[in-house]
């Protein structure tokens, strides 16, 4: 029997079920992730999230279908329709991009597709280890360190990106602080980075992301680290929008400023930033707080809005890319 | 018979009213202000804000109180009570202290009182019309501005410091676009900045605190402009929290960064910026979202948090002060 648990993923006898992120942290609810149809709703609606969550998802959905008999057809049009559901973290593309190719060959075709999502889902576990040990190389002991989004256990199959660096350096017995962007307008810092530091009990203070900069003008921060959606060839990456107000402050205050990503984030054909597809959400998540049974708009209901799910940080603010791979500059992704 | 109304104030046969801001935009309340207890709550509670307004508030808060009969030691004991309601703004000290000036002759106390509460309103109309002035004559036909918490009709008794400038510049025909920072955690730009532009029908978009650098960046935004709780004598200047952020942004991408505050903000007696005190608030603010009958925790409810209501810009950072005596540099205040 195959089973592979995470912090937000569980895959049983074939049966995948994900842990609604957008009810944390009041309530740890468990959903199924089997249709293809709920899964694209899941993935829409921000409850499995994270660019290598999303991927690993989408893996094992189509893996969940092949176990329910799904001839390659069906899953072919699953794999387009799930390859579509979220823009621009590449992840996705990539995990439905490797399952296709599985799809070739009739022969066992729900043993391969199984075992090619569960590749995917164990690849990304290691993945996460490799890069926490090259970032957690960078922390010093003592370190205030802000991040921007969720980017742990939620986020990926393993311990995380940057947050997993983080958890690294204090497994390892750095002293800690971190500063947590609360990362409005879907508040995944608040929700999500902040329950998990109290899991790990490593200390951590909230903030608005309006007083990031603050924090790190007054001192109390001597690293930034964040996640990626996408990197581009040159360096450039979008993640979640709030992280180039960040690297901005960064660079002024002159602090050190790592994305880290697996090489599944980095999109070779990507040449720029300006290139990377930017998805914009529903106008209502900024005119108020949009939670499962508990939304509240607290502006006109009416109020134009501009909602960018992400912003594109240019290579040029980038002291480092932590990789599974190691610690590379900016401009050397081309290799 | 004295009457005086502005947007948020009403002083009518000695009752000073206020609309509560706390309940807009969905609810127009007034409550009353005439006892300084309640008084002191509803500034507290930022019912009543904004630097100006919280003066003028304070000042015909006294005169309500002259009109009831108080006799000049309790007009004395309320007025070193409102004076330490909130330790930010200079403006509330400033009227509280001229209100004090005229406890010092008993005769004809009420009249008295009341005239130099009236004065201060009448001035505060008439310093918003100055800055408007001033201000609007930098700005371009067609330009996007950027501003942060709420600066209009409702911070002050006349037709606001930087918001003021932006309407003056609207009403005399230039086209501009206003970006509205939300402003967590009290939500002052979604909420009170939205709901002025819209009843005054100047196109403005919302965004999150977190989508400022994002919009200054891609040629949105033009000009920014913000208000100020104090200014210090070396031209550094307390405002609401994310407004130093916004600054290193704006200087990031060379755009124009400007402070509108009226001369009762300057406090030439504060050197720097290090010696204004900035006030802490309640950490559930930032845990969640605090709004009469609908608050809302939605993250760990133990969370720790860090949440100054103010930040400091620095002289260096700042283009030019927009004042009512005109438009001056930031290290020109000493005179």
């Amino acid at each position: 029997m195959t089973i592979r648990r995470s912090l937000s993923l569980r895959y049983e006898e074939g049966r995948l079920s994900l842990l609604d992120q957008q009810a944390l942290p009041g309530t740890e609810r468990w959903v199924a992730g089997d249709d293809p149809q709920a899964l694209i709703g899941h993935i829409r609606a921000l409850r499995v999230r994270g660019a290598p969550a999303i991927g690993v998802a989408a893996a094992l959905g189509l893996a969940s279908l092949a176990r329910q008999g799904a001839d390659a057809e069906a899953l072919r049009k699953a794999a387009t329709q799930l390859r579509a559901a979220r823009p621009t973290a590449v992840n996705l593309m990539w995990a439905v991009d490797r399952m296709g190719a599985t799809l070739a060959d009739p022969s066992h075709l729900a043993d391969r597709v199984e075992a090619e999502a569960i590749a995917i889902f164990d690849e990304d576990v290691a993945l996460c280890d490799a890069m926490a040990s090259h970032g957690a190389a960078l922390i010093t002991d003592g370190e205030g360190i802000l991040t921007h989004c969720n980017t742990g256990g939620l986020a990926t199959a393993g311990i995380g990106t940057a947050l997993g660096v983080i958890r690294r350096a204090w497994e390892s017995g750095k002293r800690v602080h971190v500063w947590v962007d609360e990362t409005r307008p879907l508040l995944q810092g608040a929700r999500l980075t902040a329950w998990e530091l109290a899991r790990l009990g490593i200390p951590h203070t909230l903030i608005t992301d309006s007083m990031a900069a603050l924090v790190l003008r007054d001192g109390r921060v001597q690293r930034v680290l964040v996640g990626a959606d996408r990197v581009a060839a040159n360096g450039d990456f979008a993640n979640k929008v709030g992280t180039y107000g960040v690297a901005v402050a960064a660079q002024f205050h002159r602090l050190p400023f790592h994305c880290v990503a697996p090489w599944s984030t980095v999109d070779l054909g990507c040449p720029s930033g300006a290139a990377i597809p930017i998805e914009a959400r529903d106008p209502d998540e900024v005119r108020g707080v949009v939670l499962p049974g508990r939304g509240l708009v607290w502006s006109p209901p009416d109020v134009p809005v501009y909602n960018p799910a992400f912003d594109v940080t240019p290579a040029a603010l980038i002291t480092s890319i932590v990789t599974d791979r190691g610690v590379v500059a900016p401009g050397a992704l081309r290799g």
